[in-house]
């Protein structure tokens, strides 16, 4: 997808590479890197387990995640694919494998809750209870 | 908007009357109640300020809130106002007000972020913005 590799973002120096944002497919990366304040790198998957086509975690790029992460030291891995079935169902899934093999790795997910711009009343019900769950002190 | 003074929810002594969930208006009560495992009670605002609609923090049923915390120990107010410009202006003036009163009060904020079924791709940027804030250790 980059005309150069490492792309530019990772062959920035300026940018933090023990922060690796984990997105599903390259678009995503474009959107995520609106994010004026995120300074760190990207991990593309190329997809997301989905059993219904035949997409199990062996075609995405899981082991090259790991691979990534042996020189690092104090990384943070944010597990950036979107909140759907399968978007969660992968995240946990990478979760796992991750804590296997480093146990004390910090990963988060996303969060997940009321967009901007949203109103409550019109809300379904899931998104409303992982804002609840999602709340933070002010 | 209810048949009985207090109201069936407030009325209900199963429920955490140390937990108030702050909303807009009377049917952000329904749709927050839809959240299976949320056990406290609610405190309905009548609006939001809305300078532009002639509506300040008078019209608002704050000193109401006020007064309900009088009697209440270790409680947990937290501001579910929508995720529009009026509904954060509005969750901050009252933050503010509540911290002069009682500094040491738990105020929290529900969770902004990706909404349950959306794409990181057709995302706005101050959402994912708020999803990358609102991460949290898995």
């Amino acid at each position: 997808m980059s005309e150069t590799d490492p792309c530019k973002i990772c062959g920035d120096n300026k940018r933090n590479h023990d922060l690796i944002c984990v997105v599903e497919d390259a678009l995503d990366v474009v959107a995520m890197d609106q994010i004026s304040d995120y300074s760190g790198v990207y991990h593309v998957l190329g997809g997301v387990i989905s059993p219904l086509d035949g997409i199990g975690p062996e075609n995405l790029k899981i082991n090259e995640l790991l691979k990534r992460l042996e020189n690092l030291k104090n990384a943070e891995i944010i597990l950036a694919t979107n909140p759907s079935l399968e978007g969660e169902a992968t995240a946990m899934y990478i979760d796992k494998q991750l804590k296997a093999v480093k146990p004390d790795l910090k990963i988060t997910r996303i969060g997940r809750g009321l967009p901007i711009g949203a109103d409550i009343e019109y809300a379904d019900e899931v998104t409303l209870q992982r804002a609840m769950e999602g709340r933070s002190e002010i």
